[in-house]
């Protein structure tokens, strides 16, 4: 298994909310309150989605890892779940409670003091069968960056129109999204 | 032709500097300095070709149109000229850079007041042919966009192997990238 750098991971973690901070809060609903069609998200949405990550599956994954090991697998993640988080909610709201969520996260991640024997620890994916604490730290992360990744794609679809020929060049309008279950 | 909310377009592109700034600023160079291989570019290389950019295609190109029409091409893109705009500096430099550029750049945009039939200004691209300033404004946007989505992209190839079985589930490693030069 190769070295986690624990570091690393944290530092792309904590700045996720700040950058979603900056490119989302009071933009004109054009951009975060469209979506790419019928059950698809808005950037909105996928805050909410973010959220509820924060509040069912990283930590307290991670946590079930530290206690039980493989004996007990995760509760399956609800891919609709944001629909709970965001209701009655506006975006500054939802970034906000991001912030608060993966700070508190992060601040009890910190506090472990994993050594690369603990991230070795393996626990039981009720889909994917067997993980490491280590990959479920590094999925974390790059988790974040596949919702940046969408929200710029979501994003982008709304001029979608307005760019006329140079659609050709905007390889962000290629993007067909990838996304499955987590 | 489409009605363009040029205020809309402002909102986006003023905020792509400081989303950026957040992502970006101090992190591990693992994050920022490596890419996906063989002439791809890094996240360092990125906010350099962003910089190349404001200096010298997107108010460039709007100031041609409103000065000549069609009667004259734009000077073609450099997709390589991130690397005169990057050399010896650090990543902090160019986010600095291209906050300031930027917010140089948007400040002429609003102070020219443009209304509807001057969106509506067509101005000549070497490949594309006839485009509109309307066209241009939009893709200037839809730029920032692409490349928030590269970026993300870039940055998640690097935990590729760490996710371990998780890379099933984001989308972010299944893009393939679909840039071609502006």
């Amino acid at each position: 298994m190769m070295e986690h750098n624990l570091a690393h991971t944290i530092a792309l973690l904590e700045r996720t909310p700040a950058a979603l901070d900056a490119l989302l809060r009071d933009l004109p609903e054009t951009w975060t309150q469209r979506n790419e069609g019928e059950n698809t998200w808005s950037a909105f949405d996928i805050v909410g989605h973010l959220i509820h990550g924060e509040r069912t599956d990283w930590m307290p994954r991670a946590r079930m890892i530290l206690q039980f090991g493989e004996t007990q697998a995760f509760v399956p993640f609800d891919r609709w779940g944001q629909e709970r988080e965001s209701k009655g909610k506006s975006l500054g709201q939802l970034l906000d409670e991001f912030a608060r969520l993966r700070s508190e996260g992060l601040g009890e991640l910190r506090a472990w003091n994993l050594r690369q024997e603990d991230l070795e620890k393996r626990g039981q994916h009720p889909a994917l069968g067997v993980v490491t604490l280590s990959e479920l730290l590094a999925t974390w992360a790059i988790h974040d960056l596949t919702h940046v990744h969408q929200i710029s794609r979501v994003m982008a679809h709304q001029y979608r129109e307005d760019v006329g020929p140079w659609n050709a060049y905007l390889g962000v309008l290629k993007c067909t999204g990838h996304s499955a279950p987590e």
